[in-house]
């Protein structure tokens, strides 16, 4: 995860949200990803009441301010950013895709706060919300779908400009630690074993077999503790069919 | 937008959701993003009912199909990958941050079915279902707030699976046939008959010692061949055992 007192520079603004469980659920999502600064301009009264004494509702969401503007919402912002499903309407402002978008915004947090706003359910940003823009930003969808559910397209927006960074900061790529050679080798000796005691062998020459298991065993491609447990699978097994020979 | 046939191999698998506004927020994201095939394991069967009720149900949540099992919804695919918060058990499978895992399910997508699982609201997925899974994905949060919305983390990350390029694609073409999750499942049986027949199992319940094996066969990552000859070796070892039983 980046930092979060830079995440703490991007306000994410909710303007006349109508669904208490959409002003839930963006909070929720701004949460999980690490953003703080919730604002709500002119949302439905009841709304906001509900959001907010639902069960769990989180710390963002307690702490979210209201506004009776856009302008005053966004008064601290130096960079405003609307959202848009963009099929809808002729555009008057540089339109930018979410990835892209997401990384002008990433880099200018380091130097002061920033908006993103995101309109009613029914209608999105009104042309009046647009004009506070200083560009769009459009979240990728089909053309013949494009309009998202509004926490979705929050969860979705914030997902992005939380990446964009962490990308570059934390590789988290899980390594494991293979199988030794030898221990790769005692897999395919002990199932060569087990099979020769099923008689699976047939006519083939047991050399043959041996090289057609060993290149089977390390295609499995097996971590040290899988290899492990193979090998108590199959000594067992062996043991059991050493057992039953006449 | 990537090639729609190619993002048509990804099923999109609900285990045991109960909220209907989930299942018809997942449908909907779905389609904005441009996947068709959603599958349902065992819904309550009043959400099911009341999603596809819902005003605006998409074409999506129309073509959906219920099963009664993991096993059964992800017979067809090659590839099964199951979604986690990841900070609440000890995993024993590979982890992936959801950007690195959605380029190899991309890449995997045009060789054949990928599945995609989302555990219930309120627990996720199941020890069961997720000895099911080959590894699993990880939508990187803060790890204070970790547990996302049902509908939220479908919509991060088809749209991640969207939006990954074909840049990865182009580079490596894979090169074998995935083994199927049916034949998949057909090994973990037989090996699973194999070692009780060998008194392997000892004091451990059948089912957790078959979760066990689901998973270490999983975890070979298969290809279509190697299948067909572990099948081969497989029932081979029972036959021999069975027949020596008492």
């Amino acid at each position: 995860m980046p930092a979060p007192d830079e995440l703490g520079q991007l306000s994410v603004v909710l303007i006349n949200t109508r669904n208490p469980l959409n002003i839930g659920a963006a909070a929720r999502a701004m949460s999980n990803f690490g953003f703080t600064d919730l604002r709500l301009v002119n949302p439905y009264e009841t709304s906001f009441r509900e959001a907010r004494s639902a069960v769990g509702a989180s710390e963002v969401l307690a702490a979210a301010r209201e506004y009776k503007t856009v302008a005053e919402a966004v008064a601290d912002c130096a960079l405003v950013v609307g959202t848009t499903s963009a099929a809808r309407r002729q555009l008057e402002h540089p339109l930018r895709r979410l990835d892209e978008g997401a990384k002008i915004i990433r880099r200018r947090l380091s130097g002061g706060r920033a908006a993103i706003l995101f309109g009613s359910e029914k209608r999105g940003l009104t042309n009046e919300d647009l004009s506070h823009c200083n560009w769009l930003l459009r979240i990728p969808t089909r053309e013949a779908h494009c309009s998202m559910n509004l926490g979705q397209a929050v969860a979705v927006s914030l997902y992005e400009l939380a990446r964009v960074r962490s990308t570059v900061k934390n590789k988290l790529v899980q390594k494991t630690e293979p199988a030794t050679s030898a221990d790769l080798e005692r897999i395919s000796s002990l199932l060569s074993e087990a099979l020769r005691l099923c008689g699976y062998q047939g006519s083939r020459s047991p050399s043959s077999v041996q090289e057609d298991l060993r290149r089977l065993v390390r295609r499995m491609d097996l971590s040290a503790a899988d290899g492990k447990l193979w090998l108590g699978i199959l000594r067992q097994m062996a043991w059991k069919l050493r057992r039953v020979q006449p």
